[in-house]
């Protein structure tokens, strides 16, 4: 006997894993249903954190036995920081588990889902996988490239200006954007500017938003140690990685290698992926930004375009080095929407193979 | 007794006007129903071509006697170059008019509506209104300024870009895009351009596309008279006025009055306006767009947005002075839209009184 109206219980289940921010782990959120009504949920709200399922479980009791559970992400399997939720769904004598969407983590391959159905549970997969996939995009780009999601972000103008001539620049798009730019970084787990950025704005770069427990690192591009230690965004509220030339790093600093064109960026998000970084938001400026781009290390810009004309000043992304129009770099897979009075536009940069 | 689904008809009626560009008229379209079905359709298809009752009408023939009449726009009641639509449809014995928008037209007060009425005939005003004034925007805002509409235009890549700096800018927008800029020329009925385009990118400025009969008009600034008169834009397919200061034009050129930064843009359009001008869209380049903004006569813009970097080479806005950020100039009541794979963004610009 199937429960009734299952895609309202999966949908209710993907709004609950938006809440959490547990970078580098994925979001995943979990409803269970008896007889028409939810006797639990949960969501995983960061790393380190119960589980969605254990959370939901947990409120559930005894109301768990022989009730339906939809869950966004297949239950894991294996012994991480918490005992596998496989087991405690099995113990709670659940009878059915909808999953929106496999593992695609390969230590889980084998999986959770395979382990409930032997246990004799009704197991369904592919519920809402969809917007399962777009609640979780970070986690899913990075596993499916095996190394840290480099988004890069800008506030510009119609005309992509990012600052009048005098250098001022702030607050040019709405309080909607500049909370959808905090939920981004603490999406992605991490945070980078180029040592302008830190000079000229000193910016203390934290996610000040409800449901942040694990505060983004925060990544400063300072090749030449030319910063003072004293800014912003080496106080406290996050960890903070001071990226200086390996061979003038000092202990507090982070050594990184360098290339022909400044900091070997490759290898930095090498760096970071084996840090356990599942993403990296570069919020500027128009030079560190331009210096990714140059580098081939792009996966998506996100825009967000205030009603604002600037007419001078300079513009978010600077000399690529193109020639002619057929060179220029090409994006895809673009979406827009409004906030507020700005657009946020979106869209994927093809990488170099 | 009402006809059913009379949404359903009024939405035809507009559809079939956005086939018509009759710049400076107003856009109509009008569906003639009988007994369930259209008996008659028509619209006004260009500037001086029958009106889209009489087009109807005359499809209809005997079949209009007792039909129910859905037109997009008020009747009108005056003889202009054709004789009054009001007496054409009472004459053909029709039982009802749902009209969806008054005319803003001052010369139509007293109006086609109340004639009807007095006829006898079954009269509604506002089925629909908002839509048929969306298709019809340019005819309202210019009623409504009683000066032409101002529509600024450009094709840029995600930062600002319209060119590299080697001067290369063509075909940087969509197929999809162009189309939508060459409907826009035709809509508004005029089309603008700063010497500097005329000489690098050597425009036709016409609108090749299906439906339009009377070309939009040229406008070339070109106060000092630089180029040679032999340039593309000066050939066949569309009248042209060379704009060139009052004190060295010659016959075949049109005379304009400067003001301290060039043409004085308030008198030009003054002048357009008298020669029943209803649109002009300026397509730039960057200079000439500026100047516009700089003189406050812009009332909107339309941005075609090519998913594309280009990195170095002009923005399509240039410096317009400001000094602060509370400064630089907000615009409004922005929408948005994909056209093939470029966005189209729309937005108001507030105009000083």
């Amino acid at each position: 006997m199937a429960v009734s109206d299952p895609i309202r219980w999966m949908r209710q289940a993907i709004r609950l894993s938006k809440r959490g921010f547990p970078a580098p782990n994925p979001r995943v959120g979990c409803v269970i249903v008896r007889e028409g009504a939810i006797v639990g949920k949960g969501y995983h709200p960061y790393a380190g954190a119960p589980h969605a399922e254990v959370m939901a479980l947990t409120q559930a009791g005894e109301s768990a036995r022989d009730a339906d559970v939809f869950v966004t992400l297949e239950p894991c399997n294996h012994v991480g920081r918490t005992p596998p939720c496989a087991d405690a769904l099995i113990r709670a004598g659940v009878r059915s588990v909808a999953i929106a969407l496999r593992d695609p983590n390969p230590r889980v391959e084998g999986g959770g889902a395979e382990r409930l159905k032997e246990a004799g549970i009704e197991v369904s997969v592919g519920l809402c996988e969809d917007e399962a996939k777009a609640a979780n995009w970070v986690f899913h780009e990075a596993m499916f490239r095996n190394r840290p999601v480099v988004v890069l972000k800008a506030a510009m103008g119609l005309d992509g200006r990012v600052a009048l001539p005098s250098g001022q620049s702030q607050w040019i798009t709405s309080a909607e954007s500049r909370l959808a730019g905090q939920r981004l970084r603490a999406e992605l787990g991490a945070v980078l500017v180029g040592r302008g950025t830190v000079a000229t704005d000193d910016p203390s770069l934290t996610a000040r938003i409800r449901g942040v427990v694990n505060s983004p690192v925060r990544i400063v591009l300072d090749p030449e140690a030319r910063l003072q230690g004293s800014e912003r965004v080496f106080g406290p509220g996050a960890e903070t990685l001071w990226c200086v030339a390996a061979e003038r790093a000092t202990e507090a600093q982070f050594p990184v290698r360098m290339g022909a064109d400044g900091v070997d960026l490759e290898a930095l998000l090498t760096q970071l992926g084996s840090r356990g970084v599942l993403g990296v938001l570069v919020e500027g400026g128009p030079r560190t930004i331009t210096g990714f781009l140059r580098s081939g290390v792009v996966d998506w810009i996100v825009l967000f375009i205030a009603p604002k004309l600037l007419g001078a000043g300079k513009t978010w992304v600077e000399d690529l080095g193109f020639q002619t129009l057929d060179a220029v770099l090409a994006v895809s897979d673009v979406s827009v929407q409004k906030l507020g009075s700005d657009l946020m536009v979106m869209a994927r940069v093809p990488r170099p193979l």
